[in-house]
């Protein structure tokens, strides 16, 4: 067991090294990069092309690369909008780390980009001990799931910048207390931020593509390089 | 990397061994052991809460092992219902190995017992991997999950001898097709048993009950071994 701890410690400390060198390239450009971290079936994909949908009407230019284990479905399902939308297929591995989306970033236009969303597989434990050079980690929690989630998976809430309450439009169909799991959560990470989303119906994503909206223009009226238009 | 895979491989040829133990043991004393593997809050504890009231009603002896990453909750909810219910707090990693099954045995009554239950970790990827020794492994998939599921995640749906297809009675509200979803789990798998379940109405559980007891029934009609009463 020693050599299995030491081997997943070279492991993760070389995805740092790589992830820090993302960094560096997504900083120097002014790129917003968002990792999306959720159970299977919480709603990544339909909430990037929701936001894909409504990024179509601004002057934003995004691109997305979405993991899976197996199938090309969600870049399937993402390249309809109009943006760049590559596929990581993992072949088995339940999380993306950052040679995966070094890789996969040759495929995008990265001089004429201004966010990058990173889809990773469906999982709540694995992703989130995997940096990807992003600036935030978003963790999507559906009230389909239990409220209980927050203190039962830890590491991705403390870890993440966001965490989206999502299909609030079945709120009244679920067993599930917003306030309870909004407490769970800032439990284990005090001041996290929470919008509340759906993707059909009431509230939308209005409020998460604003919050989008502000972190990059935050970034970059820090970022010491002016800008192109 | 190689040395990573080569780690990786003797790991699970370690566990193998300890499985196989685990489950000479099981078939010595008529023991039918169920593996439940789904995504978070996708119902299994819900699920084991439901199975262990109607079993309360017979003469079925049961028992559980829920594991989690962090919180003892699932066994303070399994333990109601007068079965033994222990916890296996799994302290970060993302899913149960042999090894733990096996220390956790130790605190259940095995020669007083007919049907264990394992909780895995809420993980889609990773439980697939880890043999605990079990008859057969459940796959649950709740409708609120998406239909894509069964393709995008197919090594469980492979390995499972059984997909529950849960929170039926959210059909309405979700957008999914079953039929879709039990096509795609039989593209993986030919011929995989599906049962449709519900813990809040309609259809409810009684077929995966049922279902257990039929299991537990065939296993012991081909036990070499005469039966305690």
């Amino acid at each position: 067991m020693t050599e299995r701890v030491a081997v997943r410690e070279n492991v993760l400390k070389e995805n740092d090294r790589i992830a820090a060198e993302l960094r560096a390239g997504f900083d120097r450009r002014g790129i917003f990069c968002v990792n999306l971290i959720s159970s299977p079936g919480a709603g990544k994909t339909s909430i990037l092309e929701g936001t894909l949908q409504a990024l179509g009407g601004t002057s934003l230019r995004a691109a997305v690369l979405t993991g899976d284990i197996q199938t090309e479905r969600d870049a399937d399902r993402l390249g309809r909008y109009g943006f760049p939308a590559l596929q990581i297929t993992t072949g088995g591995t339940c999380h993306l780390d950052a040679t995966m989306v070094q890789r996969a970033l040759g495929g995008l236009p990265l001089d004429a980009l201004d966010v990058l969303f990173i889809e990773n597989v469906g999982n709540l434990v694995c992703p989130a001990s995997y940096d990807l050079g992003e600036d935030v980690k978003v963790v999507v929690l559906s009230v389909t799931e239990g409220d209980d989630k927050p203190l039962k998976y830890p590491g991705i809430f403390r870890r993440a910048g966001l965490m989206l309450l999502h299909k609030m439009d079945l709120l009244p169909h679920a067993r599930f207390d917003p306030a309870a799991a909004v407490a769970d959560a800032r439990r284990v990470q005090p001041g996290l931020e929470v919008i509340e989303t759906s993707c059909y119906g009431a509230p939308g994503l209005d409020g998460w593509v604003r919050w989008i909206d502000r972190r990059l223009a935050a970034k970059r009226s820090l970022s010491p390089q002016p800008l192109e238009p």
